[in-house]
This record gives C-alpha cells, sequence and structure tokens, in this order.
C-alpha cells in the first residue's frame, strides 16, 4: 500500500501511484471534484486563481470527499421516500457537498499551520512562509468562504447549520489546544479536542451526505455515527503515526506533536504509567528529555498496542451505525474506507 | 451629535451618551440584540465567553444592525403577500439576521486588525495585542462560525448564500488591499476596494432583511441597492475622516490609511492633481513626507468639497432605491440612517 497521495497531484508530479484501494473505486468522482474544487469562475483577480492552485496542488489523502461519494453510493437504496426527498436539492448536490468539506478541511489547515507556526505541510512549505502571515489569514478567510458558498449551493439548510456547528467545533478544539489546562490531559479532554478537531467533520461529511440523499431520519442519525466514531478513530492512528511513522512517509519530522506540547493520547497512555518521566514536569522541558521520550513511546508495545484498541472501539462503533443498511456494494465502501483509516501507515 | 457609541457599553461605562437621532429608534431593539450577541449557550469553554464580552464591549457604532431593524419595520407594508412569505422563517428571522450581521462585522474587524498590525481599535488595545496572533486567527474564526450559525438559523438559504458571498468579497477586498498594484489606484480600482471593504456587508444586511420581510423580488432589489450605495457613501465618509477628524474623535491617529500605504479618495483626488507631491514616486516613502501630505490634504478644501460629493451622489442612489415604498414613518427611518452615515463625525 504505496500511495496515498492524490492522484491528479501524483500524476503531476510524473509519478503516479496507487491509490488505496479504498479510496480508488471514487477515482472518477474525485477527478471530477478536482474542477470544483479549483473553479475560477467568479474569481476576479489573479493572485486567488494562484492561491486556489497551490493549495489544492498539495494533495492530501482527500479522505473526507470519498466518504461523501460512498454515503452517495446509498441512494439508490432510499426508495421512493428518498427520491422525493431529494428533488429539493441538485443534482450534483453530493459533487457540491464533497467540494464544500474539502474546502472547509483546507481552510483550517491553512489557519492551523500559522497558528502552530508550522514550516511545512506534506513536506512543502507552508503558505504563510512563503505570503506572510496577513495574507495567509486573509486566504483561509477566503477558503472559509468559499466552503460556506459551497455548502449554500446544496440548497440544503440543515447542511448550511452542520458547516456553521462543525466550524466552531473546529476553532473551539484548537483553542482549546492553545488554552487548555497545561498538563497531561484527562482521556474525556483528549477526546473532547478530537472531536473538535477531526471527528466533528468527519461526521458533518457524512450526515450531511445523508441528509442529501434523502436518507430517513433515522439513517441520517446512523450514518451521522458512523462518521463521528470514525473520525475519532481517524484521529487517535494519526497521533500514533506521529510516534511510529518516519519522517519521508509523514512528510514532517517524527514527535512533531510532542515537540510543539500537544500531548495526545500515546502520550496520556505512557505518561500515565510513568509520571517521573514527564518533561514538563517542573514546567519547562529540556529538548533532550522531550526527544527521549518521543523515542521511548514510538517503541512502547503496550502503548502502541492500547492506542490501536482505542482506535477499534471507535471503528467498531463507526461499522455498527451501518447495520441498519441492507448489506450490498454501497455498504462495502463505506466499511472498506473505515478500515483504511486505521490500516493506512500515513 | 456627541454619542455614537453603543447605548449598553456606554451606560455601563457609567457615562451614559445619547445614540444619534438615526440609531435612538432602535435602541429596544439594539438592546435586545446584546443578548444574542452575547448568548452564551453552548459555549462550553470559558475562554471563548470571555472572548465574546471582550469583542462586544468595545462598542462600534451598531449601524449594520440598525439597517436591519430598520428593513424589518417596512413588514407591515408587504400586504398579504408578505406575510405568505414571512411564514417560512422564525419570529426572530430579523432579530437573528442582525446578530449574523453584527457578528461577521466583528469578526472581519478582529482578522484585518492583525493583517494591518493595528495596536488599538477604538482607543482599546486589539485582541492581538493581548491574546497573540494564533488565538486571535481562531477567535477570528470562530466569530465567522457563529455569524454563520446566526445566519442559517434564519432558515433563508438566499440568505446564508448572501453571507458567504459577502465573506468572499470582503477577503477579496482586503486581499487586493494587501497585493494591489501599488502606487495611486484609479478610481474605479477604489470603487471596488471599498465595495469589498464595506458596502458587501451593508448589501447582504439590507437585502437579506428584504428577503426575511417578504419582499417581492423588485423590492429586494431596490433595498439591495439601497444598502450598497449607502455602503459605498459610508465608506467614503470613513476615508475623508481620516484626514479631517482628530485622534480624540476617532479612537486612532489621524491619517492611519496613508501611514500604513493605504490611498483612500481624498489621496487620489489630492495627488491626481499633484503627482510631483507623491511620497510613494520614488519607491519608499520619508515619513516627513507623509506626514506632510496628511496635513495637507486635511484641510485642502476642494479635495475635502469632492470627497462629499462623491459620497452624496452613492446617498443619492441609495435613496432612490427608496423610491418604490409608500412613504411613512418606516421608509423615513431608512432615510435617516442613510443621510446620518454621511453627517457624521466619527
Amino acid at each position: 500500500m504505496k500511495g496515498l497521495s492524490f492522484l491528479a497531484s501524483a500524476a503531476r508530479d510524473g509519478d503516479p501511484v496507487a491509490a488505496p484501494e479504498a479510496i480508488a473505486p471514487f477515482a472518477a468522482d474525485l477527478e471530477q471534484l478536482e474542477a470544483y474544487l479549483r473553479d475560477r469562475s467568479g474569481i476576479g483577480f489573479d493572485i486567488l486563481a494562484g492561491l486556489l492552485e497551490s493549495v489544492f496542488d498539495a494533495g492530501g489523502k482527500r479522505i473526507r470527499p470519498a466518504l461523501v461519494f460512498a454515503v452517495g453510493r446509498l441512494a439508490d437504496g432510499m426508495g421512493e421516500e428518498g427520491r422525493r426527498r431529494r428533488a429539493d436539492y441538485p443534482d450534483d448536490a453530493i459533487m457540491r457537498l464533497a467540494a464544500a468539506i474539502e474546502t472547509l478541511h483546507t481552510a483550517t489547515l491553512v489557519h492551523d499551520d500559522l497558528v502552530d507556526g508550522a514550516e511545512t505541510r506534506r513536506g512543502r512549505p507552508t503558505l504563510h512562509g512563503r505570503w506572510g502571515v496577513g495574507a495567509t489569514i486573509l486566504a483561509g478567510d477566503w477558503l472559509f468562504a468559499r466552503a460556506s458558498a459551497f455548502s449554500a449551493s446544496t440548497g440544503a439548510v440543515r447542511v448550511v447549520q452542520l458547516f456553521a456547528q462543525t466550524l466552531e467545533a473546529l476553532t473551539d478544539g484548537e483553542l482549546r489546544q492553545l488554552f487548555g489546562r497545561r498538563g497531561l490531559p484527562t482521556r474525556e479532554e483528549y477526546e473532547l479536542r478530537i472531536y473538535g478537531k477531526t471527528a466533528s467533520l468527519f461526521e458533518t461529511a457524512t450526515e450531511s451526505a445523508a441528509v442529501l440523499i434523502g436518507a430517513a431520519p433515522e439513517q441520517v442519525r446512523d450514518l451521522s455515527r458512523f462518521g463521528r466514531s470514525l473520525g475519532m478513530a481517524f484521529q487517535i492512528i494519526d497521533d500514533l503515526l506521529d510516534f511510529t511513522s518516519d519522517e519521508a512517509t509523514l512528510g514532517k519530522p517524527v514527535g512533531s506533536d510532542l515537540r510543539s506540547g500537544q500531548m495526545t493520547l500515546p502520550t496520556l497512555l505512557y505518561l500515565e504509567a510513568r509520571p517521573a518521566e514527564d518533561p514538563w514536569a517542573k514546567g519547562q522541558a529540556a529538548a533532550a528529555d522531550i526527544e527521549r521520550l518521543v523515542a521511548a513511546i514510538g517503541v512502547d508495545e503496550a502503548v502502541i498496542a492500547r492506542s490501536r484498541a482505542a482506535a477499534e472501539a471507535h471503528l467498531a462503533d463507526a461499522l455498527a451505525g451501518l447495520d441498519g443498511f441492507a448489506p450490498g456494494p454501497a455498504r462495502d465502501l463505506l466499511a472498506a474506507i473505515a478500515r483504511y483509516a486505521i490500516t493506512r501507515d500515513r
């Protein structure tokens, strides 16, 4: 399982890599999505057109839009009732939603890199390194506006409401991270942070897609649960990979979270058992102590197993959300993305 | 005409000042608005509750919500057809819209102060001076999310679409200012900038309010024109006051725009006639040359008269947008706000 880079961007680099099996079935949808993401109509200012290219060229897994497309495949199973509900929305509502979700995700990355002071993202220089702080703030705001316009273009008030809630949850999560109690978070604090940071957007992706295919209220709830729990699992794996992967695969140095003072689940599990090794126990931490901790966590079999188990528990809950849907290829596609989210290596 | 500070905040300071005549009729609405703006329900994080207080305590003219309330007063004149259209929206839709507009306006101020590097706003330290850059970016994002949630809570997809367009226009305007061609803008470039910066939000305020009172399509267009042209007039007066007012009244030093390299209409009119006095003509400008220019523009009767005339032309266009509405108290309230916007002294 090599290439998780996005198809188009990989192809442009002259080094085509296969999308993971879970994403591959949506290759055609994802290719069409690129046209929506990079749509320049209505942009009267060259620098914004350039911005669009540069933020979307950086690639990414496009796992969130893939989830939207996968829920979209359930539409045929929604029967006459579903067809009637769908009639309120444009034919390409699912594509517009996918563009809204990926644009919102990209907007938050632009601002987060600035908040974190990150110099690179996926191995490329961040926007503020090239553009400066002021322009990067505005670039992020402009992407928020585009995401909002895409979501409004679905014609579904409920979708727009979910978007607004998600943006609140995303910034609430980041603010908690920035201003939260110093020291080791409780397990509950950690879960609140990763919900805000990641799971809220996954939840909005699947719940909104459910609305747009005309799913019945209980099915909307089930798909909301699927997205939320999958998002929790996804972020736990992200936090684990930050210790167990390598710089070439991650596109950033291993241990970045801990080095920036962010204590995630592996750190929490490791230090709960060994409070004496907490490098911040006496205030400022020595760089060497942090590096030692990064290395120790990355090879601690018990921490790795317990982190994986936490992700798998969320995955099981996500998959239980699919129980109410008829077995078949559409449900299998959703389950495959869910499993990929926790078996991936970057 | 002394007090343009917001009623509640002025009262809290123990120094109650009269709202200008044009805003005073909406005192009760504006007081209720404060409760919406500062609503803490759903905020599980103290620092966000504190943020709400601090950004809204800073006051402001609340002219945008006053416009929303004034359009709201036209509802009774919309007849049976209007009543039927209004039935789609919640009873307090106008109040929710006013909260959405003022929250969006506040969000853009928070980010703009950061982009401009401003240390004070209305005589108080800016957020990033107290909180740091990262937290201020997130605080602005969180206010965008709240504005978006307020706009979605009106239940009107059209209102949400207008919001998204406005946020695009606002950031497009700021980016143009940041990256625009150096040197003296053309009159057209200047108008594009002030549309993006100010008039787009005024337009969204009156157009959205028109939708929510169930106005007929041609009335929605007329009220959109009213807001847009009034916004243009409002910003031209703002740009003029930056030269002709004084620091105590403005809450910031006179000539701030020019000092930060921003050439507005008065500068444009002054330098068109005297290109030799352009301090940036040979690249970097000497601080003393800029100060000389600020002082010269502030007392140039011809520049002042021509700037006022430009604002008055937009005002006339705004008022023409009201021609299609029956004469009466509601229409008079809108006209009064429009006249206040260009006769104010800060």
